[in-house]
C-alpha cells in the first residue's frame, strides 16, 4: 500500500478517489479532460491535485488524438476523461489508432449508475465493453454503495440484502482495485489502450479534504523476458547472401549507431527504411517506391525481382506504407521472415516464420557477435538501381511545373534541423516517402489505421509534449476534417502547419481505373474551393499562402523564424495535373 | 425475384451489385457517401443509378448525423456509406443516437478481404460487429470468389478445396442475400440502425453494363399486430380520477385531433407535453419544469405532490427531457404506468407496468369508446399552478437584463409559422422547454443520447429533406463542436442558425455544487472567446450579430426574409449572470 501526503481536495466519491490514486501511484500525470457533469468527480480529483497536468479539450474526437500525440512522444500512458453518453464514442477513432500503433491511451468514462441504464435517462448509452474490438482491456467498475446511499437505496432497496453496507462497499473496493490494477498493468506492459468505465451516483460535485479510501495499488516490477536461443537464426543469417531489413514506424534513437554501422557495411544486407522509421545511413535505402518502380517497369521485371528476392527478411517497427514493397515481397516471398521486438508481429507478406520478442539492438548484437565476411553483391545490385533513380529524380524535379510533387520537394528540403515532422494521411506520407529527408528530423504519422481523422490533433498534442519546434504537413481534406484540433489552448508559437491544398482528395486521382466523370469529382475527389485562411483567423494563426514555386520559395525563407503566434502556410496546387506528374515520375526514373 | 430494366453502369463486383439491388427493391433511395477507395464499387453502383439520390460529405461523423436528420424527416431508412478503417468508427455517435431514437440508419462499410485483416495492411481495423452495443443487426457479408479470383487464389489456394468456384460463389450469394434481407427487415420493422460490412477484393473500379447477379430479394408484407385486450385498461381508466399523460419526443400530426379533444376536455386528465412532443392544445401543459418548480419550492411540497400524484400514468413518444417531472414521478409513483406504441418502452420512473404495442390513436379510441363523465378536479388543481406561473413568467421577462433566458424568450417568439425548429443539446432544449411555442412549428432535438456532437449536421440533413424553412437554435459549444456540418453542398438558402454564445458551457453553471474556481472555468465551462463569424465567411453564410435586447429585436425583423445565402445570427450573452437569472426564475414564479 502506498500513502501520499498532501493537502488538496478529493472527490467525496470513493471510486473517483480510487482511480486518481491509481494514476498517481503509476505516475501517469497527463490528463486530457472533456467537459461534462457526470465526470465531475474525476475532473475535480485530477484538477485539484498538483501532481497532474490537466488539459481541457471540448471535442472528444480531437481530445483523444491530442492525448495520443502526447503519449506518442512521452512513451507513457496518457489519460482521456469524458462524461457519459455519446461523448465516449467520439474517442473511438483515436482508440483504434492507438490499438494498432501500440500507444497506451487510458480511456476513463463516467457512467450513470447501473440501475439508470436502459430506462431512458439522458446521455446514457451502453458503455460497457463498447470498444471491444480494439482495446487491451475494459474495466467495468462497480458502483459505490457507501456514497449517496440514500439515493441508491431509494431505487434499489434490494441492494443491501446480501450484507451490511460496509461489507458490500468493501467488496466493491476490492473489485475495483483489482480491475484497475489489471487495466493499468496491461496498458503499461503491452502499450495498448484500455478503457475504465466508472458509474457515479449524484451528488457529483462534493469534495472532502482527506482521502477516505486506501486503494490496493499493485505496482509490479518489470517482467524479465527470456531471451530466445538465437543460434539457429545466426546460422541462417551467416549462410545467407541476400538479407533484407525493412523498417516501419519506429521511434528516433531506438537503434544503436554501432548496429547501424554493422548493417551498413555488410554487402549482403539491404536496409529499406520508411520515412517513419527514423533510421538514417547513406547506405540505407529510403524512398522504397522510387527504388522498386524502375524494376517494375522493366519488361523482364519478374526475372529481375527473382534475382533481388531476399532469402532472409527481417522487419521491425510498425506498419509499412510502401505498397510496392508489399507487392514485391508477397509475390517473391523470402525463405525466412522474422519480426523483431514489439508486442505484435504482422504477417504482412504471408510468410512470417517467427516473432522474436527481444530488442532490435540485442538481436543484431547476436547476429554480429562473430563477424563473418559474407561474399555478396546484394547491396550493390540494389544500389545500382538507387543511383539511377536519384539522378533522374533531380532532373525530373527541374522539369516539372508547380504541383504537389514539386511542392513536396521544395518544402521537405526547407525543414530546419531537429524539427519534429508530423505527416498526415494519405497523400502526404506517400509523397514524403519519395524524397530524402534531413536525418535530424523526427518523423511521425498515424499509420495504425491510416485515417485522415486526427492527424492535426495528434500533431498538436505531440508538439506540446515534444517542446521543440514542430511542422505538420497535411492535405486539404485531412486538415479540414480535423479543424477542431485548433480549438484548444495548447498550441505553441513554434508550431507550424503546411497545408497542400489541391482542391480535394488528390490521392483518388492516382488510383487505377478512375475516370474523369462528375461521379468521380463529387464522390471520390470531393472537389471544393475552401481555404484555410478563415480557420487561421478564427484560431489565431498567422496565415501565409503560396500558389507558385517562386512564391513558395519566398514564403519558406521566413516560415520557420520565431513568431508570437503559430503559423500556417497554405500551398495551392493545380487540381488536375498532380496525378499525371506523379505517374510520370515513376516512368521517368525507370 | 424483382428485375429492373435500366441502362446504367454496375460495379463488376457481385456483392456491390447485390447490395445496391437490395436497396433498390426496398426503395431506399437516399445514400450519403464519404470518399474512399475501398468503397468505390458501391459508390459507383449507387451514383451511376438514377434511382438513387447521392450526397457527398467528407467527415463521416457529420455525414451520419446528416443522414439521421434526413431519416428523421422522411421516416424511412437512409444509407451512409464509407470506406474501410477508422472512417467507420466516426459514424458511431450518430448510430447510438439513431439506436435510442429509433431512426433507421443503414450503415454500409467497405472492408478489406478477410485474409488481409490483422496482417498490418493500411486502413484496416476489425469492422465486424463493431457497433455491437447499439445496433439492430450486423450483417458481415462474405467475400465473392468469382471476382478477381486470381488475386484471391494467389493468397488463398485452399479457397477452392471445398468445391468449384461456381459452387462456392453460389453459397456466398445465398448467404449474403439472406443476411441483407435480415438486416433490411430489422431496419424497416424496428426503425433501428443496422450495419452491413462488405469485403472487397481489388480491382475496385471496374464496371459492367449489365448486372451479373440476380439477388434473392425478400420483400415481406407488413406484419399484422394483434390488438391486445384493452378491457382491463379501460376499467382502470374509467375508475381513476387522476390520470397523467406525458408525451416525449413525437412526430408532428401523429395524434388525431379528435383524440386531443377527448383528452383536453376530460377533467380527470392532465396532459404534459414536452417541447419535442409536437402536440398542442390550450388545455395541455407544456413547460413542465415551470409547472413543477413552484410546487417544489413550497414548504409543504411533499404533501402537495402526494395530492397531485396520478393514479394512472400514460406515456408515449421518446425520451423525456424534464428532470423535475422525472424526480416527481420517481418519488410519487403512479399505481399504473403504461407506455403506448413504439418499439421500446423505458422504465423511466421505475414503475412501468405494461408496454402496449398499438397506436396512440387506437388506444385512446378504446379508452373513450363509451364516454363516461368522471368527476375530478385533477385538471383544475394543476391548472391553478399553471395560471400562476404564466403571469409571473411574463413579469419576470420584463424585469431581467439581457441574458440567455431573455434571449430565448425573444427569439422563440419570432419564429414564423410552419418553420421546422431544430434544437441542440443541452441548454437550448432546456431553455426552450420553459416557453410557449407557436403550435405550427415542428420541433426536433437529438434526445436519444442527448449529445452535443451532431445537432447542426442533423438540422442540415433534416432541412434538406423537409424542404420548407428551418431554424436551428444551438449553443456555442455544440455549434463549434459540429462545425463540419457546414462543409457540404446541401445547405439551403432558407436555412437559419441562431447561436446563443455565452462564452462556454453555460449549462454547467446551473448545476448544484459548482464553485467559481479556475478549475470550474477551465474544465467544466471551458471558457472561450470564439465567434461564429469566421465559419460563416468560410462556408458562405450571411452573418448577423446581436449583443443586446434592442439589437436582437432589430436583427430578428429581417432574419427570416428570403435571402440568396443561408444566414446565421450569433447572440452574445453575458457569461456570468445567466445561471443566476435561471435559478431566480424558478424562485420568482413560486
Amino acid at each position: 500500500m502506498v500513502v501520499f501526503l498532501n493537502y488538496m481536495k478529493y472527490s467525496a466519491i470513493p471510486t473517483a478517489q480510487t482511480i486518481v490514486q491509481h494514476c498517481r501511484a503509476k505516475e501517469i500525470g497527463n490528463i486530457v479532460i472533456s467537459p461534462g457533469s457526470r465526470n465531475a468527480p474525476l475532473t475535480i480529483a485530477f484538477a485539484e491535485n498538483p501532481f497532474f497536468k490537466c488539459f481541457s479539450i471540448v471535442d472528444e474526437r480531437s481530445a483523444a488524438f491530442f492525448a495520443l500525440g502526447m503519449a506518442q512522444q512521452l512513451k507513457e500512458p496518457v489519460v482521456v476523461l469524458c462524461t457519459s453518453g455519446s461523448a465516449l464514442l467520439n474517442y473511438y477513432p483515436a482508440i483504434a489508432e492507438a490499438y494498432y500503433s501500440n500507444i497506451p491511451l487510458i480511456v476513463i468514462s463516467a457512467d450513470r449508475p447501473v440501475y439508470k441504464l436502459g430506462i431512458g435517462d439522458g446521455q446514457t448509452i451502453d458503455q460497457r465493453n463498447v470498444f471491444k474490438n480494439h482495446i487491451g482491456y475494459s474495466a467495468n467498475l462497480k458502483q459505490d454503495v457507501s456514497h449517496a446511499s440514500s439515493t441508491v437505496l431509494q431505487y434499489r432497496p434490494d441492494w443491501l440484502e446480501e450484507g451490511t453496507m460496509e461489507d458490500i462497499q468493501h467488496e466493491v473496493q476490492t473489485f475495483n482495485d483489482q480491475q484497475l490494477n489489471l487495466a493499468f498493468d496491461i496498458s503499461l506492459k503491452s502499450n495498448s489502450p484500455v478503457h475504465i468505465n466508472a458509474p457515479f451516483e449524484e451528488p457529483l460535485y462534493n469534495t472532502v479534504l482527506e482521502p477516505t479510501v486506501s486503494p490496493q495499488l499493485n505496482i509490479e516490477a518489470n517482467e524479465i523476458v527470456d531471451v530466445p536461443n538465437l543460434e539457429p537464426h545466426r546460422e541462417i543469417w551467416n549462410a545467407s547472401s541476400k538479407k533484407m531489413i525493412l523498417v516501419g514506424v519506429n521511434s528516433p534513437d531506438k537503434v544503436e549507431s554501432e548496429i547501424l554501422g554493422f548493417l551498413a557495411n555488410d554487402p549482403s544486407v539491404l536496409v529499406l527504411t520508411e520515412t517513419t522509421s527514423n533510421i538514417h545511413h547513406p547506405h540505407f535505402f529510403n524512398s522504397i517506391d522510387s527504388l522498386i518502380a524502375p524494376i517494375e517497369m522493366q519488361l523482364d521485371s519478374d526475372e529481375l525481382f527473382k534475382k533481388l528476392r531476399p532469402d532472409v527478411l527481417i522487419t521491425f517497427g510498425g506498419l509499412i506504407v510502401s505498397k510496392k514493397v508489399k507487392a514485391f515481397l508477397r509475390k517473391h516471398k523470402p525463405d525466412h521472415h522474422w519480426h523483431i521486438g514489439g508486442q505484435t508481429a504482422n504477417n504482412t507478406f504471408f510468410c512470417l516464420k517467427e516473432h522474436l520478442k527481444i530488442s532490435v539492438n540485442r538481436f543484431f548484437d547476436e547476429m554480429y557477435a562473430q563477424p563473418i565476411k559474407t561474399d555478396s553483391d546484394y547491396f550493390l545490385s540494389w544500389n545500382k538501381v538507387k543511383q539511377g533513380y536519384m539522378l533522374k529524380r533531380e532532373a525530373y524535379l527541374k522539369k516539372i511545373p508547380f504541383s504537389d510533387f514539386s511542392a513536396f520537394g521544395q518544402l521537405l528540403g526547407s525543414v530546419p534541423d531537429n524539427y519534429m515532422l508530423q505527416l498526415a494521411n494519405s497523400s502526404t506520407i506517400r509523397y514524403t516517402q519519395l524524397f530524402d529527408l534531413n536525418p535530424s528530423l523526427k518523423v511521425f504519422c498515424n499509420r495504425g489505421t491510416s485515417g485522415i481523422d486526427g492527424s492535426t490533433s495528434t500533431a498538436v498534442g505531440a508538439s506540446w509534449a515534444y517542446g521543440s519546434p514542430t511542422l505538420l504537413v497535411t492535405g486539404d481534406l485531412s486538415f479540414f476534417y480535423d479543424s477542431n484540433a485548433l480549438w484548444n489552448n495548447y498550441i505553441k508559437n513554434n508550431f507550424r502547419i503546411i497545408v497542400i491544398n489541391n482542391g480535394g482528395g488528390g490521392i483518388f486521382r492516382i488510383l487505377p481505373g478512375k475516370d474523369d466523370s462528375s461521379v468521380f469529382e463529387t464522390y471520390f475527389e470531393t472537389r471544393h474551393s475552401l481555404s484555410a485562411e478563415h480557420l487561421c483567423n478564427m484560431f489565431g494563426f498567422d496565415y501565409r499562402t503560396a500558389k507558385s514555386s517562386i512564391e513558395l520559395e519566398d514564403e519558406l525563407k521566413d516560415f520557420y523564424k520565431e513568431t508570437i503566434r503559430p503559423m500556417l502556410l497554405e500551398i495551392t496546387t493545380p487540381t488536375l495535373i498532380n496525378d499525371k506528374i506523379l505517374i510520370d515520375y515513376f516512368r521517368f526514373i525507370s
